[in-house]
């Protein structure tokens, strides 16, 4: 592996890993208001570009971390949507 | 340019532009008690790793969208950590 290709991975640890206290947030708490859902819903189809992107041009550092971004970031999406609608009547 | 760069283009447009609705929920709402300043806090030095390593193996399609990026997540955590200390006595 190409040793530069270290930075691309501490960065996807960090910005996939980010996701992590979002998820224990939403999850403790249930409270989503202040979560927007356009970001996720946009947010999440991207990572799943990225991972396609990843996959084309075979860059490790790419499709590890957004994986795992796609399974957290679709955790918050599917909490901010099951959440708001139990509230209404 | 790489046609297939495309697929990288356009998963950036989506995870950069992700983050405009939640800075606009923020900027209106001045809400931010659901939103984890962990996070923010990981993700946006993250993204600045993502930039870095855009410009090491000089791919655009990393490159641009992660500086927009860090300008848009940067400024909710701005916000978070600004709109929660207010709240504070």
């Amino acid at each position: 592996m190409n040793p530069l290709d270290w930075i691309g991975h501490v960065a996807g640890v960090c910005t996939t890993m980010a996701f992590l206290p979002q998820v224990i947030k939403v999850w403790r708490t249930r409270s989503v208001d202040d979560i927007s859902r356009g970001m996720y819903s946009l947010f999440v189809f991207g990572v799943a570009l990225w991972l396609l992107y990843g996959v084309v041009i075979n860059s490790w550092p790419l499709m590890i971390p957004n994986a795992i971004t796609l399974v957290l970031a679709g955790s918050v999406l599917v909490m901010k949507l099951r959440y708001t609608a139990r509230k209404k009547p």
